[in-house]
């Protein structure tokens, strides 16, 4: 076995958001939180399929006020895992329905 | 462009979550949660660095109830996602904490 093997699925993951986290936290102001405009920013790059489908222009607007628990204007990194966790679920029970569309879930 | 982008890594992360999710909830029982004995094997294999290092053998017991936040001995995929989210806060914490050891966060 080597001495550092390489990384699971979900250990990739775990890294992945971070990074992702720190690289869209990291353009502008404070580098620890997303901004507003850091949070359209992440929304129109890396959910852009998500983002292009609404059709109502206030739907951002509304997220960040709702992930923004403590209404501080910025995104903390829990703050942020509470957004791709939503999308998970959403993600997730979108599947479930489609494999199983009688099935009550 | 090509008709389907190839996802971003926000994409493949989420996508992967819940291929992960799916594979160790679909062990045993019930194929839409995690058992104690499918997180207990979740946590062996995928977590395994951060298992292995827990000198406490009953910390396992205890992230599974505190996870269980219905109480009903199994974990749903919001519940799955919180144990995630708590590990991502972690490590994010410990990187934070070595590139800036004088700083408060």
């Amino acid at each position: 076995k080597a001495k550092v093997p390489s990384p699971t699925e979900t250990e990739r993951c775990i890294e992945s958001l971070i990074a992702v986290f720190q690289k869209y936290a990291g353009k502008d102001g404070y580098s620890y939180t997303l901004s507003k405009t850091e949070f359209l920013n992440f929304m129109n790059t890396e959910l852009a399929a998500f983002t292009k489908n609404q059709k109502d222009p206030g739907v951002l607007d509304r997220m960040m006020k709702k992930l923004d628990l403590n209404s501080d204007g910025q995104l903390d990194f829990q703050e942020f895992l509470n957004l791709i966790g939503g999308m998970a679920v959403a993600c997730h029970e979108s599947f479930l329905k489609a494999a199983h569309p009688h099935k009550r879930m």
